[in-house]
């Protein structure tokens, strides 16, 4: 049994909090966080038995769990890997680069697994966690090769009693698919805001028009800039990538709909229906596992 | 009392076949389909009380709901207005600019109410028929000074059943904001899709990457061509000028994070949480109505 250290009591750290309490292999969870306000609600919702600042965190647990905002994690990893001895660190960001990179030269490093659980959602802060937000969906593990066998394989058990699938992947292919499927529908739902909050200066026209799918689209537009900011920063080349061809892919729809290409804008509109038959599975993958 | 005919029983029809058959006002339901398989689908879910040709269903109803795709009405409207003697008739397109012109030179032109209801899902088709699809959101009436007054209140009363709340709008008015706020909302959704699809070849890769906001933002890309190709050609102009904004903004994005323009990537994202507000109006008012 080990103590485990939650450093950042967000959305996410203190979701795990609640799911780990029940994990038998743990025996407190601290709390770290410089928001003093973050500390008083996760203690007040009991996310969290206790709460230190690092230090004394790194001398009461084995297991560091690194779950603040992207630029933060890069400050803090190369600390933390100084102060580790025989502890098992691990971090939760949207982008893995970066932090990998600055982990790298650490005699420390194989203590490290950089992991990406995908899962989440559009609120932030200790008072946004809930039971069961990682339960059916995958965490990404990248380049453990680099890891000690045994941090890895106890990262591993933590992940698979919140409930996930593990899948291996490399830093550099772990950023581009991130690009690709998570970090572009943020960028998108938040245009969209920006589009519509531009145009529609009375609330009134939006709270009229919201029914027709506007709502659940704009969703992630909710998502706090201290979270986001960093990470498109982060992977600022394979955003910028994939912004081209989204971009591209808009001025192929305008084109087919300014010169009244009716077949053309039929075919692209089928082509995007394809999506369709994935996200239906990951629907019911998620749904199936959560009514067993 | 009164017969409906439901031209078009698709999901905006089918449901308010669901709905309207507790409507004390309501005797028959009639579907009029040239879909056979439709017919069948609507027939054997109880959706309607029996199916005729358009012909035969003016000669039985009073009340003529024209729900099919928008290129259809705008053939149909004019035809039915022609056989029209008292018959009420109503259309629940997304975009009402040709149709009203369409119907702008008929006699029977005040026998039409030219509205859209703001609700709808992802899905197609009589067996994505839904009840309380409508309930508490909004519906839109449109130059409502050229329909006769018994029509208007006729129509309001059936909307008013829905549970919905009328909001009245120039035809002009209501295509531009419906582009700014619905139609644009498809288009992303659409060019997500096609962005994830061109570039991840393999499944797998999206299936993993999922569950970061990915699942909620391209669920609109699941909507049909038939519905969707003649809404996006018939607004055309507006939707032309709402992509223009939309990329413009993404450009904005674009330069702030391949210019690591930290402070102004923070603004783009901090201006657009302001959604947020709205969007949880609109979610709060749909939730506690149906909670009563």
């Amino acid at each position: 049994m080990y103590n485990i250290a939650i450093i950042g009591v967000g959305l996410i750290g203190g979701s795990m909090a609640i799911d780990l309490k029940d994990f038998q292999n743990v025996k407190k969870i601290i709390g770290v966080d410089k928001n003093e306000e973050h500390i008083s609600v996760a203690k007040k919702l009991g996310l969290i038995d206790e709460s230190m600042d690092l230090t004394q965190a790194m001398n009461t647990c084995s297991v560091i769990i690194l779950a603040t905002p992207v630029d933060v994690s890069l400050v803090l990893l190369p600390e933390i890997l100084n102060m580790a001895q025989k502890h098992v660190v691990f971090d939760v960001g949207s982008t893995k680069g970066k932090l990998v990179m600055a982990a790298s030269k650490n005699p420390r490093r194989g203590r490290y697994v950089a992991t990406h659980p995908m899962a989440g959602t559009e609120y932030s802060g200790p008072e946004a966690a809930i039971p069961n937000l990682f339960k059916s969906k995958s965490v990404i593990f990248c380049d453990t090769d680099k890891s000690d066998a045994d941090a890895t394989k106890l990262v591993s058990e933590i992940y698979s009693f919140l409930g996930m699938n593990i899948i291996h992947m490399n830093t550099k292919s772990h950023d581009l698919h991130a690009a690709y499927v998570s970090h572009i529908s943020h960028i998108s739902s938040f245009t969209l805001a920006l589009t519509v909050l531009e145009k529609e200066k009375q609330e009134k026209n939006i709270l009229a028009m919201a029914g027709g799918g506007f709502d659940s689209t704009v969703r992630l537009a909710k998502s706090s800039p201290a979270m986001w900011t960093p990470i498109l920063l982060q992977n600022s080349e394979n955003i910028v990538a994939v912004i081209d061809s989204y971009i591209d892919i808009l001025n192929a729809f305008k084109n087919s709909i300014s010169h009244k290409n009716e077949d053309e804008l039929n075919n692209l509109i089928t082509q995007s229906n394809k999506i369709t038959r994935i996200v239906d599975k990951f629907k019911n993958k998620v749904e199936l596992a959560n009514l067993s």
